[in-house]
Order: C-alpha cells, then sequence, then structure tokens
C-alpha cells in the first residue's frame, strides 16, 4: 500500500512537489487531517491556523517553484519569530506576542518554498518548564525538551521537517526520546536573527526529520550550503567511540545501543576504536551548565528583572545564580572551553566522526520533566556538529539511538558520514 | 567654573547620583535642555519623548539606588529592542515598530539603574545608508556610521554614555570622527539577545564615552565585570605598533598620530615596538567583507526576499551578492579566519596590547558617506577588543586617534592599558 501523504519524506514529498504530481495544498491537506486526528492527544503546537495554511498552500501552487522546499508543510519551534503567526516563546509572558518580521530561518526556508505550517510547543524561553506536548509514541512519557514540539510533531507524521534550538540538549534529546533524526550544526553557522536568544555561546538552531537525507535537505537551506542536496558516499569510515565521563548515568538501553552499534559498525567494515576524553576534560559538563548559567541571566536580563513572577522557579533560579556569577570566573571557562575543544578537534585526525550517547536512556514519564541534557552539554559548548540516529528501542520500548559528531565546519561530511551509518546502525546492512 | 551638568562625566555623574547630591531629575533636564539646542543642527536621535525621561527620572529619585547607572542618562543605538521607545532599526520597514521587550544591554543598563534618554540615529540595520546625524565638531562632516547618532550624542555632551555596535567599523569609526572613546569589547561576550542581527559571527556590541574610565562603567554593566568599575595601576606597558597592510590608505593626519604616539608613549617609558602581521594576512580585509556578505543575506533574509523595494540600493546589493556566495567557500573563509587569530593572538606573548589606526583620517564630509571601515574589518573578523582613543586632530581641526587592541577576554587588562595610555598620547604626561 503507498504511504499516506503525511507520512511521505521530506526528499520525497519536494520530488513529487516539483513535479507538480502533487499539490501543496493536498500535502498541507493530509498533515493537517493527521494533526486533527492526532493533536488532542500529542498537543505538538501552539500557532496553527488551517485557513491561512490552505491558503498559503494554493499560492505555493499557483506560483512558479520557488526553490528546494517548494510546497513542503514546516513546522516551526515557537522561539522564532514569524511575522504571520503569533510567537510566545513558551512563556506567558509573551502570550499576546506578534513579531513584525520571520527570523532568518524561516525566511530561508520560505524563500526555498516551504509552507510554514504553525508554531510548535517549546519549554518556557527554551529551558526548563514543559509544554503539554506528549510523546507520540506513547503519550506517558515526555518528548523531551526544549524542542518538544518540532520532535513529536515530525515523529508523528504531522510535517516532515521542523526547525528547533538547542542549548544544552534541545535538539538531540527530543530527538531521541520522540525516534527522530536531529541535527545540530557547527556553532555559528546559522543566523540566530529573530530567534530568542538564551545563551551567545550555545544556543544553536537545528532541526528535525525522519531520515538523514531529510534532514541535510533542511540543513541546506539553513546553512545556504547545495552540497547538502546530494550527499556522496562515504566508504569505511573511521570511527572514535566515546562512552564520555557521564557513562555511569548510561542506562541499560543506552548501553545495549552503545555495544550493538560497535559491533554492526564494525562488521559493516568501519574503522571502530574506543577512544577516551582526557582527564582534564573531567568537568566539562560543570563548565557548559556554569556558562549557560552566565549567559541566561543577561539574555534573559528583561524577564529576569522585570517579569519575576511570570518565570518559572527553576529558570528564575538558574538565572539568579547566573547573575551571581563573577566575570572572571565566566572569562576563566570559556577560556578553558576553547582549551577542551582544541584537544577534542585532534580526534579528528584519527576518526572522521565521535559515536556517543545521546541521552542517558529512553524517554521518562511525563511527570518527571523533560530529561537529562547530560550527554550533549559537552558537545554544544565545544560547538560540534551533531546529528542523532535513532535505531533501537528501550524497556518500554521507547525510541534509542546515539548521536554522531563531527568537527566544527564538517557539517557536510558528517551528514554524509551519518547517512552511511544509520542503516547499518538499523540493522539493514 | 564648574562644568554644567551634561558635560559631567559619567563616573562623576554618578557619584554625585549616588550621593544624592544631584537628583536624576537635574541630571535629565541638562541632557534634554543640551538636546533641545543642540538636535537641530546634529540630528542624533530617533525616539526621545522628554516627559517619559522626566517621569522615570523622577521614579529612579524617589527608589533607593539600584546600581551602578543610578539616574545616568544613556543613548541607545535604534538596534536595541526598547519596550517603551519604538525601535525602527534605522529602516522605513520598521518605522512603526515596538517591541514588547528591552534587549538584554538595554535591561543590564536599567537594572543598574540608567536612565535611558532616548533611542540614537543608526544608519539603515547598522550599514549603508547614513541617517540623518551630522559630526557636532562641525556639522558638514559625517559622524561616522553606523553608530551615528550614539557617538555625536557622547560628544555633543547630550549623554555621557551610549551604547552602538560594530560589525565592520562602526562603534570606532563613528567614535573617531566625533572624538570620543570607543569599546568594542571580545566577541561574543556581551548578549546580543533583542539586538537587530546582521551577522553572527561579526555583530558586537559596544559603547562610547568621553573618558576610558567612564567607558569602563559602562561595561562593567554590559559585560557584568565588577572589576571594571575601578581599573588597577598599569606600569609601562608594552606596545606592539601595527601600521597594518593598508596603511597606504592613511591618510597624513593618521601618520602623524602614528607617529606622534610611538614618540609620546616612549617617552613615557612604553616598550614600543613596530610591528607587522604576517603576509599570508593581508587579505584579511576583504575576508571581511565576504564573511559579511554571507551572514547579512542570511540574518536580513526576511528585509532581503519580502521588502526589497524598501532597502537602500548598497545594502540590496550586499545582500544579493552575499546570497550568491558559495557555502564551501564561506565555510573555508570561517577557517582562515579562525587560523589568522591564532597567529595573531601570539603578538600578546610579546606585548600587552596592539596599537593600529582607526579610520584613514578624520571625518569625510556628509555628502561622502559615513567613511570607510578599512582600519577596522581585521580586528571585528578576529574578535579582538578595540578602544579608540581620541588625542590629535586633521587639517580640518575635526578629530583623530588610534586604537588599541588586546587578546580575546582581555577586556579588563586592554581598559586598564588604554586609562594609562590615553593622558599620553594626550600630551599630559
Amino acid at each position: 500500500m503507498a504511504k499516506a501523504l503525511n507520512e511521505l519524506g521530506a526528499l520525497e514529498a519536494v520530488k513529487r512537489l516539483q513535479r507538480r504530481e502533487l499539490s501543496a495544498v493536498q500535502m498541507a491537506r493530509a498533515c493537517l487531517a493527521r494533526i486533527e486526528q492526532r493533536e488532542p492527544a500529542v498537543r505538538a503546537w501552539t500557532a496553527l491556523d488551517p485557513a491561512q495554511v490552505i491558503a498559503q498552500a494554493q499560492a505555493l501552487d499557483a506560483a512558479s517553484l520557488r526553490g528546494v522546499l517548494h510546497g513542503l508543510p514546516l513546522g516551526v519551534k515557537d522561539i522564532f519569530d514569524t511575522h504571520d503567526l503569533p510567537t510566545c516563546y513558551g512563556s506567558g509572558i509573551y502570550s499576546t506576542h506578534q513579531p513584525d518580521s520571520d527570523a532568518a530561518v524561516v525566511a530561508l526556508c520560505r524563500e526555498a518554498g516551504a509552507l510554514v505550517l504553525g508554531k510548535t510547543v517549546t519549554t518556557e524561553f527554551a529551558t526548563y518548564q514543559p509544554g503539554p506536548t506528549r510523546n507520540p509514541c506513547n503519550t506517558s512519557y515526555t518528548p523531551g525538551g526544549s524542542s518538544s514540539g518540532s520532535a513529536a510533531a515530525v515523529a508523528d507524521a504531522m510535517v516532515p521537517l521542523a526547525i528547533g534550538s538547542q542549548t544544552a540538549g534541545s535538539v538531540i534529546r527530543p530527538a531521541a526520546y520522540c525516534g527522530v533524526v536531529g541535527y545540530k550544526p557547527t556553532f555559528g553557522r546559522v543566523s540566530r536573527a529573530g530567534m530568542k536568544l538564551l545563551s551567545e555561546s550555545l544556543d544553536t538552531v537545528g532541526g528535525f526529520a525522519r531520515s538523514v537525507e531529510d534532514m541535510a535537505l533542511l540543513v541546506s537551506v539553513l546553512m545556504g550550503d547545495k552540497r547538502l542536496r546530494e550527499l556522496p558516499e562515504v566508504s569505511l569510515p573511521r570511527i572514535g567511540m566515546l562512552r564520555t565521563f557521564q557513562w555511569r548515568h548510561a542506562q541499560a538501553e543506552t548501553r545495549e545501543a552503545y555495544e550493538d552499534a560497535a559491533r554492526r559498525l564494525s562488521r559493516a567494515g568501519a574503522v571502530v576504536e574506543d577512544i577516551e576524553l582526557p582527564v582534564q576534560d573531567c568537568s566539562l559538563v560543570q563548565l557548559h551548565a556554569d556558562v549557560m548559567a552566565f549567559e541566561a541571566a543577561q539574555g534573559l536580563a528583561f524577564e529576569r528583572t522585570r517579569c519575576r513572577q511570570q518565570l518559572g522557579t527553576r529558570l528564575l533560579a538558574l538565572l539568579d545564580a547566573g547573575a551571581a556569577i563573577r566575570a572572571e570566573d565566566h572569562q576563566e571557562r570559556l577560556t578553558r572551553a576553547a582549551l577542551a575543544r582544541a584537544r577534542a578537534l585532534q580526534w579528528f585526525d584519527q576518526y572522521d566522526v565521535l559515536l556517543v550517547p545521546s541521552t542517558t536512556g529512553e524517554a521518562p514519564f511525563l511527570e518527571q520533566g523533560t530529561g537529562d541534557p547530560l550527554f550533549c552539554r559537552v558537545w554544544t559548548l565545544l560547538g560540534f556538529p551533531a546529528v542523532h540516529l535513532p535505531f533501537s528501542s528501550g524497556p518500554q520500548g521507547l525510541p534509542v539511538g546515539l548521536q554522531v559528531l563531527g568537527p566544527p565546519h564538517a557539517d557536510y561530511k558528517l551528514l554524509s558520514t551519518a547517512r552511511w551509518m544509520h542503516p547499518v546502525l538499523q540493522g539493514e546492512c
């Protein structure tokens, strides 16, 4: 039986859309129908106006081809400004906020013809306080955060692609919990204009898709990199596997995924070696948390000083703690992070990519919050591009996977390598 | 005769304000009176509401001391959001734009008790198209750009401190043309939340003051660094003087300032040596321009794609050229910039600071645009903190000076050293 339209991957859908075998209206209606059916259970969306969506789809159908995403529905995390949809940053402070313009990445996707279906749920300012979204695999569990709605919407076939962002683990973790591909590009490479900034040194625009190829299509637009539209064949990469200093927090399903990955990749012909971070890097998780606290206290200075009553308890505590950090300590941490980055870069003389855990394990219960970014903090701090590959499952039957890392500016090679690795990890080779 | 209140330096004013010898209302009225008198000629301000200013000053006088800037009037470049004043980014596209919140740096200054007097003129999106501001030293000349209004307002004693930003030379150049101290902190160290972003890798929040000590006070709030409130004594710094590869563009007054500086600093006991950039760094000016073009095309993607008719010709040309740059070339340029940064860092093993030209010469005529950022591009690209020190003048009697550079995260040492250097350069020692 043919796939339902809403289940089409992005690449397959745009191929049909470009040939005009499929109309933007048909595609939008299929996604809207899926949302109508599933949204009461999943709750991935904040702003979504079906009439506006259909009108925009009709305009796209009537227009000449705009670009590689022509007519493709897209979800946008609600910390990115949209000129035609409210943008609330997951906070009651901005419940009536209507920007005058689109964030840079929204404008770039629209320039390429994407149809912004709506805004997706984010935790409060992309931090702790969860929104209403549930894990589409099992609605008793969290979808992860902070890009909760974007991950859930893509996992639930409500939309083929969605935009998110990561400051600690806000792309990789929800991708892992919902069982989709998540991508965090090289730090600084995608414009954050029109995004609600939390942390200068950490905030990174990212995305969600259901395959590496689909992800590369989205990233090609976000980064303006046409090469990503056609990933080259990769042969037998050299893979450094890194348990990290947080390994004791890895649950059985993560450990199994790690062992399975080593076995499968090795069997497929890749060079697979266990490596270890130098001992002086054992405190990078705390370093990340401290840098984030200092910078968040600055980035959210308006809300911290003028809207304290409307901030979640945990966020307010973070901001107040951050405001109390001494500048000289912050400066020293940024310097230590730069040194750790230089050290970690040396791995890539020996290995094409690193493979590390994405999360401690499968998604926790909804009541327990959005999960721990423990295994993501270091790589966000170092600014390395990271892609989550889902390929396994845990004791509750929820998705599990691992993340693949490259050095800064090697996004093209990283996604190419991940494309080779994903079917191997899934046991399809 | 006692200085008029509007002519008080920031440190002197806050001392009196903190002792309640001077009220915020008195200080505000003095600045407003100066503006009323001079604004028809200088045109530094966009949004300014005297009634609102007085009401805020009264509230500050009635309140307990908020922080180190309590009651001090501040100018804010109109690319930073303000919740109580329109923010138009120097563009007709946003002529009715009213943000819901304050940019991070505005909130931080207000947290410290600053009184935002109004918004200051910026060129179009902090790029080329000049606003109406004139050089207060001689209104036939440009104040420089893009932070035109902030530099002119501080130079003309309309306000003791103002916030600006630099992507090419937008702080250092107007500071030089108007004859005030300008500061561009270490890249990435001051939050850009709520600022209209142009270029991810280059945009840097900066400031204007009439002395290094006053500047350090403002920067202490922007960076959250209390050490800057009391700069330590510096003894006989080691100074590397760098003509740069652009020296042939330096006019007579810049050359003279450079020679005078060498003589005076040397006579004062500093180690002063001429140094040269390695020849592989000869193309960094072009590298900066190319990185800026690519990133501006992304950062202003909304305006580039949807508001083309409302963009200035030169900006539109920049954005279209930037959109045509290949991602692989951009990536290679970012990598080259990182290598150049690492090479230039080595100077600071031998020297405490570098001293380089700020501008080709004194301010050009108003009709010739806002001047050339030629001597600033490299240091913005490298992310080095930079402070402009005015101490000389050109053939038209307009201000001339030089900029002092430190390595990233050495802002405290750089400002301390600049504080020692400034009176020496001014011939007061």
